[in-house]
């Protein structure tokens, strides 16, 4: 009797929620937490927990005001990602292909960036840096965070890179996964996360997809030009939040394991100001955002290196029976 | 194309050690841990370590020769398992047919156990209650033990049980795994441990036996019976240790994943006087001892509550490629 893949990684996700991760992200004080109770119940877990007061010693949490970054940044060049929607590394179909999509990169002043974030240019403009963005771009930004210093005893080491995310409501990030434990740090504004254990890669449908990048054509709009020589990826297709009815129902049909009511759903992280995600390596996270109130949405994210342990020789088993099983047709129905 | 459980199996054995395990067990002196390396770099990681000079502070390592505890203990009556061979709690042919042997389970004071440990007698007695038997048995000895403070610290709870085990050369303890986070601290001769991590459990060959156990016939002899009503339990069946040539042929033709040389070779630890071995929760161990100088082999294990998190829902995965696997036919040659 051939191996029924599919029931085993419907048994392994559920038998996970089950076990230890629940179906919300637990929300506990840092005052609660030490290096120990941290790694001990999250990290060697690989569960996700929402700190709460994490930054309360952070001066960036009162002093971020557009103004304030202005003042300090003075003329300094910043790098930004541009496209005409918001979703850059993100799988879009065009004519019929599905392009994994780059953005236009930019470096310009912090005074463009702003002005262009805040005013009603059809462009989507994203301070999203992910080369150690926070020292190397933004240092004169650097005196107002600290490193969290629990964690960093926690994980034993300093942080592989600090980058400084700076966004408005437009942009989104899609499902990807990282291969850093993750501490991510909202200054202003609220990142919503749509969260799924790396068990549970099966449930994002990832394709081969070419490369494209936005680039600007002759008539000065942003257009989507396949790379040369051809570059193709892996990446989820999934789009949790799909813009209409009709691409709901378009991906129900298509991504039936992400949306089947039978599965455990994924989990939502909300997370606020002064608040602290702590994402786990190889966990799946899309992530949307809202300024609310706030002028853009601020945050700070510590990646530390990961273990490469039995974990993640058991995701790569994951993977591998993800790929067997989207090798073979979808179940009828 | 129906999926290569054998190919999957094979490769998340690979990928285990090769990220992480390696091919031996490390030893690291008890003043270079703390409650926090230990839990990061062994624990999370589920990897086993030896832990040397961890005992230094113990009474007993010094303390424990027979005489004293003979005279701690005065008339105090304890739980012996009884066999004909020294195999407990193993598989053994009976007429064709493999039965799980229990031992036979005496109550008897310590003297006689001591009188035939060292006597010449044809059976194999056993001091291995795990009922928590250093405080529920050996209550005298108690005050030459002190918990392992660093462990205790680090897995945030004290130990669920702490048992006693005192035996000789004779005694093995045949291949299986702990649903706990075992230390196990040996104070007398040494313990020779062979060690599968939880996701080699294909390379075990797990059967379903029928229970029997020891019990003495009419003529005075051990002679094992079959349990009634009839009981089953799955069990592995591979002996790392044949005691001849043609066992160890025969375990190669039935076992061939448990010897292929092209697949890791199971780890060892020889474990002795003042050192403890970390043993992972879920590995899978068999155990033999050797007195050598000492009187007996004594030692004392806490077993702390495991963490039923994601390495417990894919270890259980593994378990049912295993399951799998070996209802098919074994592979040619």
């Amino acid at each position: 009797m051939p191996i029924d893949a599919r029931a085993l990684l419907h048994e392994l996700t559920r038998e996970a929620r089950e076990l230890d991760i629940g179906s919300t992200v637990g929300r506990v004080p840092a005052s609660q937490l030490n290096s120990l109770v941290f790694y001990r119940d999250y990290v060697s877990r690989n569960k996700p927990l929402i700190i709460t007061g994490a930054l309360d010693h952070w001066p960036a949490v009162q002093a971020w005001t557009v103004h304030h970054i202005l003042e300090r940044m003075g003329e300094a060049k910043i790098s930004v990602a541009r496209t005409p929607h918001g979703r850059a590394d993100s799988v879009i179909n065009l004519d019929g292909t599905k392009y994994f999509a780059l953005p236009e990169e930019e470096h310009m002043p912090v005074q463009e960036f702003f002005a262009g974030l805040q005013g009603s240019r059809s462009e989507v403009t994203y301070a999203q840096a992910q080369n150690n963005s926070l020292p190397e771009e933004f240092g004169p930004l650097l005196q107002d965070v600290t490193d969290l210093g629990w964690a960093t005893e926690a994980f034993g080491r300093t942080p592989e890179a600090t980058n400084l995310w700076i966004g408005s409501d437009d942009s989104v990030t899609s499902f990807h996964k990282d291969h850093y434990e993750n501490m991510y740090a909202v200054v202003k504004g609220r990142k919503l996360f749509t969260l799924l254990p790396p068990s549970d890669a099966y449930r994002l449908y990832s394709q081969t997809c070419r490369v494209a990048q936005y680039r600007r054509n002759a008539a000065g709009a942003l257009e989507l030009q396949p790379e040369e020589p051809p570059r193709e990826v892996p990446w989820a297709t999934v789009d949790p939040c799909p813009a209409s009815e009709e691409q709901m129902q378009a991906s129900q049909l298509a991504h039936p394991e992400y949306w089947d009511p039978d599965l455990p759903s994924p989990l939502q992280a909300e997370v606020g100001p002064g608040e602290v995600l702590y994402l786990p390596s190889l966990w799946f996270h899309h992530v949307r955002q809202e300024a609310g109130a706030d002028e853009c949405v601020i945050a700070v994210n510590f990646w530390y290196e990961m273990a490469f342990d039995c974990k993640a020789a058991y995701a790569r088993l994951a993977d591998q029976l993800a790929l067997e099983l989207h090798s073979q047709p979808l179940p009828d129905g």
